[in-house]
């Protein structure tokens, strides 16, 4: 966490430097919090009447970003400020968390389960018999695997995720604290006594890459297997029911719910709280808006709001719609009153003939 | 999980075997994922399309299915195709998980607490003073049972479930991963230096034949108790406040949230990140659709959409009018052209005369 | 839980009593639920009509109570019934779960953490590297503090929550069982090659008075803080993202979702599932109703309704015009039939000339 200059850091992220080359940088913040020591960066359109009034003394600035260096300071032109500034960080970062290899002596492994000598296996874990544990992948505190449960390598599982029997998981998965992995689905036949069980046989699995995030709850498949695909990205609180498919590179933002048996293609973006119910297909590339909610297949590419979603531009015209409404009624109280002088001089005519 | 013939499978589910009586089956799967030794089944009228196109070598269908069985492959006939497919999933399924009686020696049992020796106590799972577990119930590994909490007989209580101190459970009663059962329910008096806690004083009770989703939150009552009634299921991540009362057989689907002191009948159905302000009843078989809302009462049996939450009729309608609306203001504009026209006629004639 | 007098219990609320002064009361109900030898109390306006059918003995109730006391009953009247009830409540309550001070000997605590000697560490309970505890303070069970992380004095950390590494938590900060604090913000550069992971390196701070329900995310910052001030109150499932900032005194309702670099003023109410997006400003003291949502700044003091969130007169007009379309488009049916009999008797009379 050594100081760098203005030149050093517009090296660093390959960026054009405009103004005072040797302002000393000790750290990074945000345009509204930055002190004049601070490096800062416009990532999003939003804030760029922030940047000249920021006290931040570097800022990294989108090469189209019109407005002069301000006396003593300085702005880095960069291609994708978000991504320089990100580099930026990791130099007045704190070191990284690390984890030695090996086996805490208070965790509870089976001895049955197989896990390389590379791997670290954190306090009070549970490693359940047959289970197995690829290279370099981190255990932590209080983690639960189930029996016949295959980790990959270079995976780190937060404390207190719980991944229950006979589920995968691929290479370099990252799954934060306290999500669970390969409980029941929902499923009952309703009888005249209730609802009986349906018995949830088959697995979770989740390919390469995969991130998870906190608190998470993936549901084992009734058969067969609950899918996230390469490269999949699931924010917090995200509820995944059984048999769901998530296709490659798709996202998914805080507090989604995702219903039986539905599908989604690759790249499919589902944005916060949306929900989807069971049995329905989201082709490749579409995005369901925060909030909305949807019983039928979508289209491929399709920007879906609302609830019932509907394509965003019918939800805009639903909603201009909506608020011309007063006006159209105050329109036809004056057409009727039109109509009612209309008819009356006509009616006065005829009486008149 | 030895192979079996379609004519063993018929046997099994009592149905009526249309096609090859001899064909081996090996494994269960899905319409769109059966190979030709899997059995498949449609449970749902959205997959009929799928039957006959599929590889599955037998399909359990309904007794009203009308298409032909294809060469070589199977069709059975059953009452209730998802019942059946149930029974044949658990011939090829891989044997349950099994907990054998006893204390784990890293768990940590206060000597107060009474276990009888047929149940089932996992590593590091936390047994507190005076809490009853009744007979060959399995208290998981990482479990929490406070103090004086009572837990019935032949209860599954999965890894990482915490029950705070004065609980009640009854018996069969199943809980997955993550769920913490009597948190201080969400309570203050808010004057001029803040909020102020009100004391969260009372239990949570879940009566026999319960099955909690994983990571639920149920609240203790401010006073008396939280209440989940005989046989209710609740899905994963459901937020249940202080004072909730939900009926027998109630079905509380995933993300749904229930605010304080609010009381479910007999049979109700919340479906997927529903929404009940506190305070109100929801009456014996209502249904709340996905994402709907309400601070108001709901009568027995309604069927209720949206948010404000409408009856399905009224929700049907308020849509269908919603997109009228650019048809009726072109209507309105024209309209107002033929009145300005009548009016305009009529005056030329007044001037003619 | 001696039995007291209704005289004792109108002392000790320091309100007026009506009526049966030496009704001897044993317990507290609500008014729905209570015995006669239980104290009640009318806390909302909702259930007024509840209180003279009441069973209730004793009942706690507003000072403009205008119902007689039934023979043999009696009514305190209070300025605040709610809060004389928790006072009754605590009465009679069982004895609060206390913790001993001590480390647990089953918890894994690291010799480089400091834990005075008054602090409470349960069993299984991680605490890493250079974290720092303060007095009296509970650290349940299965809790995981991460390295450096620092916890002030008077916290009560109920069981299975963690705190990774070099978050900062004030006094008197309450945590419900199973919330997890300081995993990555949800944070990528998407390219041709799918999601890169942004670093998410800096912390969330919790300042004093904060309590935080059961199962709450709480995302650690890019850079800087994710910061819940002075006095809020969070309740269950909640998900606050990375960079978000919560205002004094403001309160979080179960299931809302707050999504990264958002702010709250003081005093905000968000009801049960609000959602917010990024990037956004909410005004000192505005609420955001239960399923509403916004991409858009709030002004302060406003109150919100809907997703999209609109003012609530602009809500409630909304409504009222939604359900006048079907009126509004029998009115537009009339008149065409007027407009075109107008037509129709000036083009007779047109002809007859």
């Amino acid at each position: 966490m050594t100081p760098r200059t203005s030149r050093e850091i517009a090296e660093l992220v390959g960026g054009r430097l405009a103004g005072n080359a040797d302002l000393m940088v000790t750290g990074v913040a945000s345009l509204q919090e930055a002190q004049p020591a601070d490096l800062s960066f416009l990532g999003n359109d939003r804030y760029k009447g922030q940047v000249t009034p920021s006290a931040a003394g570097v800022v990294l600035v989108p090469e189209s970003f019109p407005e002069p260096v301000p006396a003593g300071r300085a702005w880095i032109f960069c291609a994708n400020p978000s991504a320089a500034f990100s580099k930026v960080v990791m130099l007045f970062a704190p070191p990284t968390v690390t984890y030695p290899p090996g086996i805490h002596p208070l965790a509870a492994v089976d001895p049955a389960a197989r896990i390389p000598a590379s791997a670290h296996v954190g306090p009070f874990a549970v490693i359940e018999a047959d289970a197995v544990i690829g290279e370099r992948t981190v255990i932590g505190a209080h983690v639960f695997i189930g029996r016949e449960t295959r980790i990959g390598a270079d995976c780190l599982i937060y404390p207190m995720v719980a991944i229950r029997e006979r589920c995968v998981v691929g290479d370099r998965v990252i799954i934060h604290i306290g999500t669970t992995i390969g409980s029941d689905g929902f499923g009952y036949i309703t009888g005249p006594q209730g609802h009986t069980k349906i018995p949830q046989t088959g697995i979770v699995q989740l390919d390469d890459d995969v991130e998870l995030g906190a608190q998470v709850a993936v549901d084992r498949a009734r058969f067969g297997k609950t899918w996230i695909k390469r490269g999949a990205k699931i924010d917090n609180l995200v509820q995944i029911a059984h048999n769901v498919v998530i296709g490659e590179f798709s996202l998914v933002i805080a507090q989604v719910g995702i219903a039986g048996s539905t599908r989604l293609g690759r790249g499919v973006t589902l944005a916060g709280q949306a929900g989807l119910a069971g049995h329905i297909e989201i082709g490749d590339g579409a995005i369901m808006m925060a909030q909305s909610g949807t019983d039928k297949d979508i289209p491929a590419k399709a920007i879906m709001m609302g609830s019932p979603a509907v394509d965003r531009k019918e939800f805009a015209r639903n909603q201009f719609n909506l608020h011309r409404i007063g006006k159209l009624a105050d329109t036809v109280k004056v057409l009727q009153q039109e109509v009612a002088e209309l008819k009356a001089r006509l009616a006065e005519r005829d009486n008149r003939r």
